[in-house]
């Protein structure tokens, strides 16, 4: 694969406003005075500040987010009447769920390495809180609500940021593991009643899920890491999707031990498809990653999808 | 812009089995015995079919769909599911709402320039009927259910398809204009009472729009076209989204008088999504495209975003 020649030149990040604990392990949850486009606008503008240019420079913006916040229109046009009122700025969603960040990341390092865009601000968060089932104790104290953005550039002459190598599957056998049924096309809040109200929660089967990523993860990522050409040992840091608390039982069986990846389960949750550039821009921010370092981003995702994204910051 | 050399290799389309009669003007919608994936999975068959390949030579499932049928997972994964389960085939969902079908042709021509993909299935939907207020007369007489689907192919050594420009504009301005505004995050189905049942149906501003496109489409389109290096004249056929009845008057205004562009709105309404690739298989089915030709793709969503792509077919 053609290394594609971009850089992250700034990122962002904001959490939900009230702060919760369960059991050791602490969440955030939005106010009832703020909503999903606060905290994105938040982590947005902090990611053009880093990048030292202005919305007015963004020659696209992008939604990697998981869930709708209105079924029309997309999410990004809902943000880009925060940011980008007036301007003529083009904005798409791009979803794979949980791991939307790096599909987006994927996409548009082609679309800047085809030439057809070259400032991109791609936006990542989600609300669970808004679907979280108090019945189902495992995914209700799991979550937290967040956002998060990355500035998206071409590289310059004599700078080795790059996507070096990118891959994506999809193992549709576990698409009904993790879903929220109700709400949407094929079945709207209309059809709500007493007896399928459940259907409009979030509904997780976690042991199924680790089941089906302990099966197919493990040859997806030897696979991705012979194809690219890399020894773990040349990784910098491992930023994987933040799932849940057993993130400390899977990288291991993944080949990488305690200390190659980044771990805040236990600080925020799974920030669904936040979880992944909040993750970045902290290690970023505590300069565990360097310029010219390799990172890798790992995640799974409902569908049940897989990412992997290997990047020369 | 760099032509991208990719080649729509085959199309495939499918209707919603209601037919209804507005005043001289046919609909289609679902019946109760059938969901929008039915009609995904029928189109996409069709494309795989008439580009002579299988759904396991194809290596990127999109959804280029407007509305979600779930919250959670992503459409694509949905119909991964219907048509891909046991394989690995990625899966993704791109929204643009009513242009999602532009947008991904133009996002995934850039991936296969990039290298990233090589056989693209991408498709479009949606299911109106879901959201369709029965009280919004000029709304509920104008959608139709259906889907529409594309194979995209690398051109090969000596073949002249290629997209050879493409634009798109939001301006947010226009976000609420056209929207859904209950049953997904915002304004989730548990918030639906006697007092806003109406938000969650779909809302149409008519008038607005149409105001906002007149002042917006034609400097756009003139821009396009003078970037692009291409005269009106030198288009084979342009295929415009079949916003609504108003076609006839805006594309005049836009420099394509009748005969130049191609209009089913009578015979098929509004199909969200699937209206710009139903519109171009059909067309390309009736021989109006030949190899060679130049087609322009354009069209309006909410947002208000408008897209404009030309392909060398």
């Amino acid at each position: 694969m053609k290394e594609r020649r971009i850089k992250i030149a700034g990122m962002g990040r904001a959490l939900a406003g009230e702060r919760l604990e369960f059991d050791g392990q602490t969440r955030y949850r939005l106010r009832a005075d703020e909503t999903l486009l606060d905290l994105e606008e938040r982590a947005a503008g902090q990611a053009l500040e880093a990048a030292s240019i202005k919305i007015q420079d963004v020659d696209c913006i992008v939604c990697a987010t998981a869930t709708p916040l209105q079924a029309i229109p997309c999410n990004a046009a809902l943000l880009h009447e925060r940011m980008a009122k007036g301007l003529e700025t083009p904005a798409m969603d791009i979803n794979t769920t949980c791991t939307s960040f790096i599909t987006a990341l994927d996409v548009m390092a082609c679309m800047v390495e085809a030439g057809r865009y070259e400032r991109v601000l791609i936006v990542s968060g989600d609300m669970a809180s808004a679907a979280l089932n108090p019945n189902q104790k495992e995914s209700f104290e799991l979550f937290s609500d967040a956002a998060a953005a990355c500035v998206l550039l071409r590289s310059g002459e004599g700078e080795g940021s790059a996507v070096l190598y990118s891959s994506q599957r999809t193992w549709s056998e576990g698409a009904h593991d993790t879903e929220i049924r109700g709400g949407c096309g094929l079945m709207t809040a209309f059809c709500m009643n007493g007896e399928n109200r459940e259907d409009y929660y979030f509904d997780m089967k976690g042991k199924k899920i680790l089941k089906l990523c302990a099966k197919k993860l493990p040859p997806f990522i030897d696979a991705c890491l012979k194809e690219a050409e890399i020894d773990r040992s040349e990784i910098r840091l491992v930023i994987p999707h933040q799932a849940s608390r057993a993130l400390g039982v899977i990288m291991p069986r993944l080949g990488f031990p305690k200390g190659t990846y980044f771990d805040r389960v236990e600080r925020y949750g799974n920030m669904v498809s936040a979880s992944v550039p909040y993750a970045l821009s902290e290690a970023i921010n505590e300069e565990l990653i360097r310029r010219g370092e390799l990172v890798l981003l790992i995640g799974t995702a409902a569908g049940l999808t897989s990412n992997f994204l290997l990047l020369r910051y």
